[in-house]
């Protein structure tokens, strides 16, 4: 049976090359939203779904976060890091002369900035929905335009890549998340992801929770915080730790962490993104 | 000399309303950006600035956070805490059964969503900048229209407010920093709020920073990291302290960070919102 993958859309952006690199050979379904993917997958009718949750830039993608946080059947089955290269695409009757508008989202244009500033300091810049449906944009403007989009997008549009990795900063990177509902087995260079609320306001017991980890000399990836929508100034904390919580150090830790919180949850354990994987 | 306050505008949104909260008295200058408005105030074209900086359903306002980490010269000399009451409004001649379009910012449609699905589930909604100009794209509307904003914009524009407080959650909060080019003196009951960095990537020296202040007592009321910009996985932390930083458990504190830290700002002291000031 072929599987079905359920990905941020639209087609051309960069979850949808993702989606590609986690399983060229599976049905690739876009959806609008990230609480539409993590739904298509809690409710079984995609296998997988492929979602942004940090770029090296903007941080943490929060609706992913928060969709994490409440959906407890959804586990991560793997994390995937892809480079972020932007590139600038007109349609091939337009030069560079002509651009009076550049389309992209709004994260996009502020990533090629300097680019613009140096390279089009008229141009009209106008926020478009992804940088896929930039492309959209750029082909019913009325005046000469531009897209900010990817490769991919050039390619599903026609349309012609008149520069690429535009981007300020080289080291623009995003991590993906692929939801399952079910985690994966330990393959001995692990990484686990959970969240933690405590009962009383006390964000000090962090640093009694952090103790677990350091004491047993588990190597803590990142720590953030969301807030529980109840009332302001209640968090909920959210770390990655190295190891899987099958094997003895973080398991050991976990159950202590339990006594604790209020309330715990494991996102789920995979293996660790390497460096070395092709891109 | 009558003070000038920049804001993050356009005027009729709740930092305006933030902004008069502060100072009645001033002029009140709306910018279009939270770096605008930090620009103004680091320039001393406006002698304070006033931007959100965390709400009890979205978390950190991410811009505020990443000026204050890059802007060495800024500091919060004030905190505001205000309650987020949506308003429903059309023009005059609307009538409920009307509308067939409500505008406003995604994240106002968002915390509305129970209320318009339940009242409204035939409208279309439109994604609109802020919530003021909202306000202006329904005005433009060729189809009957309504917009989601405070109750501010309706006078602002002559709109009729046809219901309040249509937010989906009670404890919707924003909390407000006024930013300037000093903190406060001690008053007693104050926080602090600091970044920090570390030069090799170990996150767990957080555990030992935290400790600190756990064991000086120093309750922390908030902990958040932030992407270096650098390369993706390395973070700067945030936290906020109750106590001043001139005053001994925290002064001792931020001196032993200092020791184990690459990178130290403090954001300034301040003194804590206080529930019972007026709204």
């Amino acid at each position: 049976m072929v599987r079905c993958i359920a990905y941020l859309g639209p087609a051309g952006t960069f979850t949808e090359a993702a989606a590609k690199q986690h399983n060229s050979k599976a049905i690739l379904q876009p959806l609008a939203s990230i609480p539409g993917v993590a739904l298509a997958v809690a409710s079984k009718i995609a296998e997988e779904g492929v979602v942004p949750i940090e770029n090296s830039l903007e941080g943490s993608v929060t609706d992913t976060l928060d969709i994490l946080i409440s959906q407890a059947q959804l586990f991560i089955r793997r994390e995937l890091v892809l480079p972020i290269d932007h590139c600038l695409l007109v349609m091939s009757s337009t030069t560079a002369s002509d651009i009076q508008v550049i389309y992209s989202h709004p994260q996009a244009l502020g990533q090629c900035r300097e680019f613009l500033e140096r390279c089009f300091p008229k141009a009209h810049l106008v926020a478009s929905l992804s940088t896929a449906a930039a492309v959209g944009d750029m082909k019913d403007s009325k005046l000469p335009a531009a897209a900010i989009a990817t490769h991919r997008a050039a390619e599903l549009n026609n349309a012609d890549v008149m520069a690429q990795g535009i981007q300020d900063n080289r080291s623009n990177m995003t991590r993906f998340v692929v939801l399952g509902n079910t985690d994966q087995p330990p393959t001995g260079n692990d990484k686990t992801s959970l969240c933690f609320s405590f009962a009383e306001d006390k964000p000090a017991l962090l640093y009694s929770v952090l103790g677990e980890f350091a004491q047993r000399n588990i190597n803590l990836a990142k720590v953030e915080s969301r807030p529980t929508k109840q009332s302001l100034g209640e968090y909920i904390f959210l770390i990655d730790i190295h190891g899987h919580r099958e094997n003895t150090p973080v398991k050991e830790a976990i159950d202590a962490l339990k006594q604790q919180s209020s309330m715990l949850r494991i996102f789920g354990s995979y293996p660790r993104w390497d460096q070395g994987e092709p891109h």
